[in-house]
C-alpha cells in the first residue's frame, strides 16, 4: 500500500503574536515540525504545541532555524559548519526538553527556511546538521528536500530519512525546486497542486517545468500552516489521498 | 569523612566576549553550572564548555536564567510560575543537547541570578522550577540556596538536593544571606572567607552578622568565576579544604 | 470648544507577524504611539508606520517599552532609573530617525505597558523617563496616565503633558485605574464605555467603582489597536464625540 | 599641511561584558565610531561612550551593524537594500538620541563588519546606506573603504566622505584590501604597519602585495580597539604621525 506523510511547520507563533491555525491543522497532518525559538516559537509556544501534538497523536519533529527572529529564519547567513552544528544541537535539545517533560517522543528533525535551503545545496552544512542530529540521537529521522545534499549526508551517516516534496512548487529537470526568483516557481492552481501531489505519491515522479517526467522520491509532503487556505487545503489533500487508497502516516525507522 | 562540592558558574561568555578563567577554574572545582543562552552563553560557548567539563571530569549542571542578556539575568522580572517552568525546561533541554551529543551526563540544575533569588523566596516559582527539573529527569540534583524555598520544593517533589553556601556573603540569624543592599553583606577579607567556609563545612553552621552560630546545611560551595582573584581563591580554598581532610566531590544521588 | 485627542499604540507588528488594523485605525485617531523595537516593532515596521502616519496627518509619538519582545513589554522588570533613562533615549532616537528621514515631526512620547505602569507609580522612574524626553527635545509632549507620577514629573521638568484616560477601564476613588487583578477592572459594555468617555471629556470627571464622581483630567483617550472590535470602536467613538460637538485633535504645546 | 583622521570602533561592550580600552583610546584618536546595539553596544554603553567622546573632544560617529550580537555583526546576512536602509536609519537615530541628549554633535557614520564589507562591493546596498545617512542628515560625513562602492555612492548623493585605510591590512593592485582568506592579508610587523601608514598619508599611495605603488586616498586611518597592543599602537602611531609633521584631526565638511 502506498503511504505518504503530511508534515507542517508548527509552533511558529511568538509571544503576543499567534498562529491561529496550528491546533486545527494537527487534525489533518501526521508530522509536526515545531519551531525551537531561533526563527520563531518561544518556550510557552513550544510547550503548548508539543502538548497538542501529543494529544492528537502527531509525530513531533524539531524545526531548527537561523537565529533571526525578525527575518523569520528566511535570510541567508554566512555561518560555518560548526555554527550550523551548534545551533542544531541547541534547538533539538530545547525542543526535546518539552517533549521529554510531557512524556512524548521526539521523532524527526527538519531544518527551517534559509538553513534548510542552504544545507540542501551545501554539502558541508548538510554534513554538520546531520552530525548534530546523529550525535543527539541516531534514531531520529531526517526530513530533507528530495534529492538534496541533506538526504545524501543523512544516509551517509546512517540516519533514516524522509524525502520531502511540495504541492505548491514546480520542479526542474534536475529534480530540484524551481527557484522562487523565477516566475513559474509557484503552483497557485489547486487542481494542479493536487495532480502534482498524486503523481509524486503514486508514481514517485514529477512533471518538470519543461514537461519531462522526472523521478522523485516522495515520502513526506510539506503543507503550509499560514495563509487563509492552509487549513482548507490540508483537509482537502488529506481526504483526496485517502480517497485514492493512499495511507497517510508518519515515517518510522 | 566530611565532603563538600565546589561549584562555579561557567560558560557565561557570549559571542565575541570571552570568559577567560573558565578552563583553568575547571581544575579546582567539582561542579560546573553551565549557562544556557538566556542570561549568557551561546551554542558555541555551551559546546566548548561542556567538552572541557567532560574532559576534566567535572559534574555538569544546567544553569538556566531569565531571558535578559543585557542584564546578565540579574534584573528581576515579574514572571508567572508557568513561564518559569517553560524557561527552565527549554534551557535544561538545550544544555542537555550538548551533553548528550558529547557523550556526557547531565548531573544537576542550578538557577541563575534573579531567577535563583526570586525562587529562593517565592514558593510558587520554586515549585514551578523543581517541577520542570523533575519532569525532564527526576534523577537530576537540584542545587539551591541552603534553607530556601527551592530546597523545600525540591525535596517535596522527590528530587535530590544540594544546599548551597557562599564564602563571600554574610548570613543573618534566619540562616539566609544578608541582602546586598546592606553594607555588611559581603566578606572581602580572605581569611574570614576561609574561616566561614571551614565552619560551614566542618560544623554545618555559620556565625551570623549578630554573632550567633546558626545551623546551616553546607553541601556545595559557590565559587565565583569572574574577577581577578577568582582562580586564585578557587585554588586556595580547594587546597585548604583538602588539607583539613575534607573530601571535595560532586554530590551523587 | 471641548477637545480630545484619540491615541492608539501602533507599529506593534514584528517581522513576519502583522498587526493588520494599523492602517485603517489611522483614519480614526489623531495620535499614533509607535513602538520602537524593544517590546514590539522593528525597523521595517517603524518606517512603514511612520510613513502611514505622516500621510494621514496623525501626530507621531515614540512608544518606548521594556526590552522584552516575548513578553510584549508587559512583564515588570526591576530596572534602575538610569536604565529607564537610557532605554527611553535609545528608543526615542530610533523612532526619531525614521521621522526625520521621512520629513515628519516627532510630537510626543508615551511609555508602553509595564514601563508605563511602573513609572505611573514610581517617582524615580517617572523622573528618569521625563528627563530622557526633555534632554532629547523639550518641546515633546509627554502622554501619561491622568493623575500619575509621570504627569507630575513631566510638569516639574517643564514638559507639556497630555493626561490619558481609558474607555474600557474602571476608576477608583483616588482617580487611578482599578487594578486588572480585580474583577471589576474592565468595562466590556460598549454603551457604558461611551458614557464614561463622554463624562470624562465633557465634565473632566469619572464615576468611580463606588459610584462617586471623581475629578479627572482627560486630554487624550487611549484606543486599543488589536482585537476584533478595535477598528469598529475607534470609528464609533470618533463619530460620537464629533456628534457631541467635541473637537478631536492632537494636543499642541 | 598634511592631515589624517584616526578613527576607532568604540562602545562595543555589552551588558556585563566590558571593553576596557575604550576610555584610554579616546586620548589617541580623533573619531569614535560608536556601536548602536545591533552587533554590540547597549543603551548604557552608548550613553557612557558618547559622554566620554564629548568630554575628550573626539568626533562622534554612528557605527551601525547587522542585527547579530552573537556573531558581532561579522557574519554576512542576505539583506535587501530596504533592510539595509532601515537598520541604518534605526541605529543612527538611536545613537543620535544619546548625542542630542548629551548636548553633542553627530559627525559621521561608518558601517560595521559584514555590513561595511558587503556594502563596499555591492552598489545597491551602498546606495541604500548612504540614502539612509543622507535622509537623516545630509551634513553627516560617510566613512568608507577607500576606493569602494560606499565612497562612490556617498559622493553621488552629495555626502562628504572620508576614505578609510588600514595599518594592518595589505592591499591588492586594484587598491582594495587583500581578502582575509589569503595568507598575506595581515601585516603583523609593527614597523611595516607604520611604514605603510606613512606612505599612505604622505603620498596617498600604497605598495601592493605585488610591490606596485598604487594610488589610494587616505583620509582616515582605522585603529583597532581590542587586543593587547591596541592602546600602545594607537599611541605610537599618533606620536609618529605628529613627529612627521602631520596634523591629526577629524574631517570637516
Amino acid at each position: 500500500m502506498q503511504t505518504i506523510d503530511l508534515n507542517c511547520d508548527m509552533g511558529e507563533a511568538f509571544g503576543n503574536y499567534p498562529m491561529p491555525n496550528d491546533e486545527i491543522l494537527l487534525d489533518h497532518i501526521t508530522s509536526a515540525n515545531i519551531a525551537c525559538g531561533f526563527h520563531a516559537g518561544d518556550p510557552e509556544v513550544m510547550q503548548r504545541t508539543v502538548a497538542m501534538a501529543i494529544k492528537k497523536g502527531v509525530a513531533i519533529g524539531a524545526h531548527p532555524g537561523l537565529p533571526d527572529l525578525q527575518g523569520f529564519g528566511r535570510r541567508e547567513m554566512k555561518i560555518t559548519p560548526n555554527e550550523a552544528y551548534q545551533m542544531t544541537v541547541y534547538q533539538i535539545g530545547a525542543l526535546y526538553g518539552f517533549v521529554k517533560a510531557a512524556g512524548g517522543k521526539l521523532h524527526h528533525v527538519k531544518a527551517h527556511g534559509a538553513l534548510y535551503n542552504m544545507a540542501a545545496k551545501d554539502a558541508s552544512l548538510a554534513k554538520a546538521i546531520v552530525e548534530a542530529v546523529h550525535d543527539f540521537d541516531p534514531s531520529l529521522i531526517l526530513y530533507g528536500l528530495a534529492g538534496s545534499q541533506m538526504i545524501d549526508a543523512a544516509k551517509k551517516i546512517g540516519l533514516a530519512t524522509a524525502s520531502e516534496v511540495f504541492a505548491d512548487r514546480t520542479y526542474q529537470d534536475d529534480g530540484l525546486l524551481t527557484p522562487r526568483s523565477q516566475s513559474n516557481a509557484m503552483i497557485t492552481d489547486e487542481a494542479q497542486s493536487i495532480a502534482q501531489v498524486l503523481q509524486m505519491v503514486q508514481h514517485q515522479q514529477v512533471q518538470s517545468v519543461s514537461n519531462k517526467n522526472i523521478p522523485l522520491k516522495a515520502e513526506t509532503l510539506c503543507l503550509h500552516g499560514d495563509g487563509a487556505h492552509a487549513v482548507e487545503f490540508a483537509k482537502l489533500i488529506n481526504e483526496r489521498l485517502k480517497a485514492e487508497g493512499i495511507m497517510i502516516k508518519a515515517p518510522s525507522v
